[in-house]
């Protein structure tokens, strides 16, 4: 079986690669379709250390279980495999169990296989409305709507998205379900026909001018540098969701966000049914997100595309199904 | 009449100052007792560039005014002057206003002068029992009760306090109000005779090692090394309080505050009727945190006392009362 995988060193699709045994309580997915994030490439340059197959958004067939009714079921899974034993766990908080694995990212092989194994509890089915092409959009569009369980939204409230990437896109159309002033600010305008306005964001070396009207501001750029900008727009008082994940650091000075009282919260994974269900709705243009697709066996050629500038999501395809 | 005064270059004390007139709605104050902040020395640093007359903790005495029954009052003063029309004064938040000159800090002379002028709404009468030495803590001990209005602290919620300096001292004592469980970090452990522990802290180029057990962090240390020290002390979902205000700058990666989706809180100025209760029921041991105490005429002098290692509250003395 095929298998995208990044060695520590380098990137490479390996053939041959022996199935492991199915543990107790988990599934084997066969991966339908996988979307590339901007984590996938962190990981690429040594982020978290991790070592093994890559890829956590995707959507997928079960082809082998314990419980025989979700044998065969159109799937999307949770990314975080908790130990359902330590206090984060017992406080029914399994995304930050602390003896964790996550998948395609710390202590388990990713969806960029053929084949690849979730704890069932882990797994959402998919309805069967929603075709492969927007199921595979649930884990990042879940991410996007971790923001509203964390922030008390009021639609009156000005809210600004930094980066008009993936994730950014998908954070600026969740947020515009609820604010009716929504100002996504990337390098891209007019490349995608949202329903929201996108404004011009200046290079990181020179910053977005200080105009703090924003009462919720969510930093998705994916550069360290976004923070800084990100700050500038905060309203006092207003809250700023930090999206990027980067190892990178970042020269920073904070007596601003102490002075306006500000709130810098740190976002991450969110609510799977959420986002199924705005998928179902149609609520979010999804198809307009997708620049393109590869076979599995060119992911090291998708990984290179999804990079270029002005790219955004880029799915990888599974093997063919008999 | 003697003020101390930072010029933007240097300190100094001016014997001969000329009183400016009374404003409308504002009263007159004689300075009874002044205390000196980390504010302050960040000021003569350059911090905000504010040049004029220090100090923004005092207490004092009403010896002129446009509201007959305040005139002789001994008061403490709010130190945010608002404009009372912006969008922030008429949401209630004049702390905020986007106009507001800051007692001792943004256009507006401060406390360490024979006498000051403040809005007479800023001010606040001393109850009789509380002796001045104690009154001058009024201004810092609001703000550690701010922390408490901004984060819903919970008995059982373990909280730790990076910096046992005047401000982190104070932010401690105050949440061992409400939590069980108060450990101060700092450099002088055994300094003060406080009834919470206060361990060790390493140098900042020595991070305190990573155990993120607190669900509650305040960072006062005042050093922009402080931050990344106390991002390792916050459990997953916690929540660190920012107190320390300096413009240098920390270079900063702040992935695990996304991983661990960690707030971080800006924090500024508090309540001062919450501060005047607890210093009335003696909650606090404040007389433990003066280290000296110099007339207004030394207050040169008294600032380098207070930049000595291991010193906590410096006071300022008003002149004599005829």
């Amino acid at each position: 079986m095929a298998a995208l995988i990044h060695d520590g060193q380098s990137l490479r699709v390996e053939g041959e690669r022996e199935r492991p045994a199915l543990p107790p309580g988990e599934a084997r997915i066969r991966l339908r379709l996988g979307g590339i994030c901007a984590t996938d490439q962190e990981i690429t340059q040594g982020y978290l250390a991790f070592k093994g197959v890559l890829g956590h958004e995707f959507v997928g067939d079960v082809i082998e279980c314990t419980t025989p009714s979700l044998l065969g079921a159109r799937v999307v899974g949770e990314i975080n495999c908790a130990c359902q034993a330590c206090a984060h766990c017992n406080r029914g908080l399994p995304a930050h169990c602390s003896a964790r694995t996550v998948l395609g990212i710390q202590g388990r092989d990713g969806a960029f296989q053929d084949s690849f194994l979730l704890p069932e509890r882990n797994l959402h089915r998919v309805p069967a409305e929603i075709p492969d092409e927007q199921a595979v959009f649930t884990e990042p569009l879940a991410a996007a709507c971790r923001i509203l369980e964390q922030v008390d939204l009021e639609p009156w409230q000005r809210v600004a998205v930094l980066g008009d990437g993936k994730l950014g896109s998908l954070c600026a159309l969740v947020l515009a379900q609820r604010s009716h002033s929504v100002t996504l600010f990337g390098r891209h305008p007019g490349r995608v026909p949202f329903p929201i306005s996108v404004e011009e964001q200046p290079p990181p070396e020179q910053p977005l001018p200080v105009d703090r009207r924003f009462e919720l501001v969510v930093e998705a750029t994916g550069s360290p540098a976004g923070l800084e900008q990100a700050l500038g727009l905060v309203a006092p008082l207003g809250t700023l969701v930090l999206k990027t994940t980067t190892f990178r650091a970042h020269e920073l000075s904070l007596f601003t966000q102490v002075i306006n009282e500000v709130s810098v919260v740190g976002s991450r994974c969110g609510p799977f049914h959420t986002a199924l269900e705005l998928i179902k709705n149609g609520s979010i243009p999804l198809g307009s997100l997708v620049t393109d697709r590869f076979p599995l066996e060119e992911g090291v050629a998708a990984m290179a595309r999804s990079k270029e500038p002005g790219v955004l999501k880029v799915l990888l395809e599974g093997p063919k199904r008999q």
